[in-house]
């Protein structure tokens, strides 16, 4: 059900031609109202494409009656043609749709530095608007797809309003991989105050702390837009979670859908002396090759572990550092622990526990494993 | 010739029988003076092996009369029993050279979290000592290789004094890759504050710019010893400059070695506000896993530059940015430049240009493409 789940959107995903091979390549979700309330989180890569400095400005107003998202090119690096081409769209959806061009948000994915097909994306435009539909989620989900081999959707269903939303990517918001767009929808009566902070918090836990590759997208957009159809305003608390549900399920879906990958790797950093060096921690482990090899040989090699957490400025002694995998404390006090053969690698999910021994605070990132189809996969093609 | 080049050294490498599978893994090298002055730079990891913790500590009375190094075993993350065991190693050169154990460093390098067999060790020493020969440094060069497929010397000769030197490894002092080890010899006669700072300032600019794949070891180590046997003490700038020659040359080696490397991508970055703005970019578009791969693919894919250069905090506009790729403008102004098909490579070596219009620094750091056979031989098995 995706963008359609919560009452008062519509959707459609279409094929307009952008993909040279004739797959769905162009999505639109429309917000009905009777509220039009939006928020929204962007690539914090400075090299932005033109739909992302298109959609932070329009966002500035906090409201939204439409979201136009195409794969088949990123837009990006394409100069003031491609900011041009991005106000094109927003412009064309205004008028198919009967509302100002600064109420539409533009997203984009697929290779950088080309420019798009105009003369193809705008009878794009025309056609989604007709295909339009409340049954429309899964399919704009569907367009939204580029090297992602599933699409990825989730629905909270709460007393009398719902978040859902379609996601795709096989990476993060800061950093990213291929590009990550997510488009979230509510019929709850949210301002956009209260979406914003909720999606802050959401993604500063969820997308944030899904880091495949280490690489940073040029286009990844967050978009969280809300009817107030439902005519129920939950309280805050609860709201935000139900958004942070969401968000966490599209993570999780993404990293299971990472390029490649054959092992998913849940990095959880306990007895931190700081939130953020617990995230400094688990982005480095998360990032190191030689540790995503070793996974990927189903090899748990904790040296690699000790060796990525040195590499940062976080609070530990080395010789208070420990570090479980799938179970087993491997290592003890910086040195060796319980036997490794013991570890049972077997299974697609990978845990590695590090204990920095220095405080209380804690943060999970997840990764996956670096293989040969990781190298295939981007080296065979642009992308 | 590598480190007994220079007079008033001897070496030796010999099979202890460290690694399993009989080969060299024992090297010692011996300075006979006159003077016995000694530099050394360390890895900055903060989870350091014990012989770095020896060796720095040694390093303090700025002389040396020996360094022993061993392949097979990194000595690192082992606790008390790992510096008992390095201590134990520096005693018995100590006791066979018959020179104080404060005199001799010690370097390893091979699996984290492993003891080493010193009931294997300490008679390979004795064997060592033995073979000692002022031609002994190619042996020496090759008893430190682990996943290396040929040694590295290098050697530069001025008006009657030379400086040489052996590695080992397949990346970068901070961060490094498999360990780097290097041990470099002169005998031109400078005392250890002039070998200290023409050290730090050749591998500054040389091992500290090879970035193979972002990760650093435990165990990085490189030393220069003086014997002062040529009698002659060189003006300090030419010194230095021989110094920074032998790095350089060495860092080549190691970055054409690296693990399952196809392409060797010189990466230099020009225009920067600063030349720490020049390193961060260039270690950033360096580290880029996607365009490491893409160059694998002998693919120009600039917009992969343009993302990584975003992700730092160096000055630059992104519409003012330009990226040659052996030689082809492709980007221009943060934008499409000239025709991505016409930039050739067919060639081991790959040439990138960053331009960040925004200054007249330059730095260049030396990476390599990432391939399956890199993951093939760090997940195949434990390194």
């Amino acid at each position: 059900m995706s963008v359609t789940a919560a009452k008062g959107f519509t959707a459609a995903g279409i094929a307009a031609g952008i993909k040279e091979n004739g797959n769905p390549d162009l999505a639109l979700v429309v917000n009905t109202g009777p509220r039009r309330a939006a928020a929204g989180v962007f690539t914090s890569n400075r090299v932005k494409a033109a739909p992302v400095l298109w959609s932070e400005q329009v966002l500035k107003s906090g409201a939204l009656s439409a979201v136009v998202l195409n794969s088949g090119g990123a837009n990006a690096c394409t100069g003031p043609k491609g900011f041009q081409d991005t106000h094109a769209t927003a412009e064309k959806v205004a008028e198919v749709l009967g509302v100002g061009a600064g109420e539409v948000a533009v997203a984009s994915t697929g290779l950088i530095g080309i420019l798009l097909p105009m003369d193809k994306l705008l009878p794009g435009v025309e056609k989604a608007a007709e295909a339009l539909s409340e049954h429309g989620g899964e399919k704009a989900a569907i367009a939204i797809k580029t090297t992602d081999s599933v699409h990825k959707t989730s629905v909270v269903t709460k007393n009398g309003w719902t978040v859902g939303g379609m996601a795709k990517g096989a990476g993060m918001l800061a950093p990213g991989l291929a590009t990550m767009l997510v488009v979230l929808t509510t019929d709850a009566d949210v301002d956009s105050e209260s979406l914003d902070k909720a999606l802050r918090a959401a993604t500063r836990v969820t997308f944030d702390r899904v880091d495949s590759d280490g690489c940073m997208s040029t286009n990844d957009t967050v978009l969280l837009l809300a009817s107030g159809s439902s005519e129920v305003t939950p309280e805050y608390a609860e709201f935000a979670e139900a958004v942070r549900t969401v968000c966490d399920d599209l993570g999780q879906q993404l990293i299971r859908d990472a390029e490649g990958a054959s092992k998913d790797i849940k990095v959880e950093v306990v007895g931190a002396a700081s939130e953020d060096d617990a995230v400094e921690v688990g982005r480095s482990i998360a990032r190191n090759n030689l540790l995503k090899c070793a996974i990927h040989g189903e090899d748990p090699n904790w040296g690699r572990v000790l060796s990525a957490i040195g590499t940062t400025r976080a609070a530990f002694e080395p010789d208070r550092l420990n570090v479980a995998i799938n179970g087993v404390w491997v290592c003890k006090n910086g040195g060796v622990g319980e036997d490794r053969d013991t570890v049972d690698m077997r299974y697609r999910e990978v845990h590695i526990v590090a204990d920095l021994a220095a405080g209380t605070e804690t943060a999970t990132i997840w990764t996956n494993d670096l293989t040969a189809d990781y190298v295939h996969e981007n080296s065979a093609y642009s992308s």
